[in-house]
């Protein structure tokens, strides 16, 4: 399986990391033999049609920025599109930044990919959240997979356990702490007694929240796995625009002490159900499963014939995230085991 | 799918409900269409081989006990070996009382059904807990599948969850409360400061224990699950007599009471690691995910590359446990589809 990677920052890396690492590991075991063939990001690409190998994937990442400047394989200001386009390969792996504007430039590279006939494995929240209906029409209409386990989760994998693990059952409605940004911010206000603006800025000295932090404590992160959860997981064909959103910068050190004394906590909730897809802070009880502390994630998922079901794990991190695109890698070297069969 | 239904108790009665309930929704659009040609307890057997109506087998159960006595279908006293061995089906469905002394009759019904070329279903731990590898042996000898979903976790499928969700990660540790009575007795005792005594009273009154409660808590039940996971999850091949097991009959409310000093409580733990696996009461943070209380279960799958990952449902029912047997008989088909193709 030859592999374009796009972007090249944390995941990126991660992803690479990974690959060399667990080349000659476990991942012989399963028959998958991945070749990353490109590397590319806005300065320019590397190339090598025969797959670049374990140890020159290492030195690529010790030798610093920007990697097209490899005097063996470096491509100097060559466009994503251009490389997406021109090298062959079977799969794009795209990890760019996340843009939750307009979902440039990863919308535009998924989209060249689908139509040049490769599969995309992304961890990119943006172009999901803005057009997912859309972006899953495209590929069908390509007969190419899109997989985007990263976007939910982290390396849990959320997505999967409700495709995989709930099949046979209804889900009837799915309520989670999405983001560790804010489910830091909140366990921390409570249990340090501290307002927003101090546990916001631990959060930023540790570095869980970014600088620019409205993507998480307004509440848009959440928003874009609860956009994705709900068209892949409960089939309901939703955007970004089509959720009620409301963040934690109003919840105060008060309304946490007052939840407390009826053994209740708030928390950042993304819900979908009946009434639509909804992100807002909400009381929860301290023996609800879901009430998970610090950067945890947790989802539940309200079954018809086999009550709630609740996966916490972490929801970040480079290297879980990049695990979690070689979990996609696999399922779709399965997928087109299978099809080949049939 | 011809199947043939061994044991006819709630669990037995709740996998006719499913199949009739649901053959007409869900079932059908996985182009899956299951049909009992035979239920068989001790008393004796009815048979239809063009396979029982929805409305039938609900009938079956209105009835009452025992349905041999059925004037069109009946067979009375007919051996439940001679019912697997003479009726066509590709499926024994084997959900009799568990028996962790010898494991019978249920081993023998397994067995036979092996030999006589059929897949088995199983929800019962005892043949697992005591003949795990070789009963793993015997069907893979006989080229036919074994699965037991609803043996850990009930309806929660958590035996799926690592099978199919971790794939491409790897799993170091397992680590769960797996027994529901215990964790509503340890629960009780911390929650309303009461004693052992008083809270297994409590228990047997609402029906979360039994009269003779030592299999829950002297910890056998969830030693079998500790077995199961352990062969089936880490491929390491232990049997009952391999696990260190000690029950939560010497837990006191002092013992709960200290370790709530320390924001800690105390839970029956089931252990799978390199030292083996070990069932013991054992302190556990508050803010561990695994920390759940009333009847509810929890499992923590300790992974190499995506950190620790929680799974929490209700780990017993009737209607959670059948809907176990109707996705193992998924897997079943979906697998046989797989084959046929290859």
């Amino acid at each position: 399986m030859r592999i374009i990677l796009v972007g090249y920052g944390v995941v990126g890396k991660g992803v690479t990391t990974i690959l060399a690492k667990r080349y000659t590991e476990k991942i012989a075991s399963y028959g998958f033999s991945p070749k990353v063939v490109a590397i590319a990001d806005v300065d320019g690409a590397v190339i090598n049609p025969r797959g670049f190998s374990p140890e020159k994937l290492e030195k690529f990442k010790q030798k610093g920025y920007p990697i097209s400047a490899d005097p063996d394989f470096g491509h100097p200001s060559m466009p994503v599109l251009e490389v997406i386009e021109s090298v062959e390969a079977e799969v794009v792996v795209e990890v760019t930044p996340v843009n939750i504007k307009n979902a440039e430039p990863a919308l535009s590279y998924i989209t060249k990919a689908f139509k040049t006939g490769k599969h995309v494995v992304t961890t990119n929240k943006g172009p999901l959240a803005l057009a997912m209906p859309a972006l899953t029409e495209l590929a069908e209409h390509n007969n190419v997979f899109l997989r985007f386990s990263g976007t939910v989760g982290g390396g849990t994998p959320m997505l999967e356990f409700a495709k995989r693990c709930l099949a046979g059952d209804k889900i009837l409605a799915i309520q989670g702490i999405l983001n560790g940004t804010t489910n830091y911010i909140l366990s921390e206000m409570g249990q340090s007694h501290i307002s927003f603006q101090e546990a916001l800025a631990n959060a930023q000295k540790l570095g869980y929240a970014e600088r620019e932090p409205s993507m998480d404590i307004d509440g848009f992160d959440t928003a874009c796995k609860t956009v994705i959860l709900s068209n892949w997981i409960m089939g309901k064909k939703i955007t970004l625009k089509e959720v009620d959103i409301t963040g934690i910068r109003e919840v105060t050190l008060e309304m946490l002490q007052n939840a407390a004394k009826n053994r209740n906590t708030i928390k950042l909730l993304g819900t979908i159900d009946d009434n639509g897809a909804i992100v807002k802070p909400a009381e929860v009880s301290w023996t609800n499963p879901l009430c998970v502390s610090g950067v945890l994630n947790a989802v539940t998922f309200q079954t018809e014939y086999s009550a709630d079901q609740t996966l916490i794990g972490r929801g970040a991190g480079g290297i879980e995230t990049a695990n979690a695109v070689l979990r996609d890698l696999l399922d779709i070297r399965h997928k087109l085991a299978s099809k080949l069969l049939s």
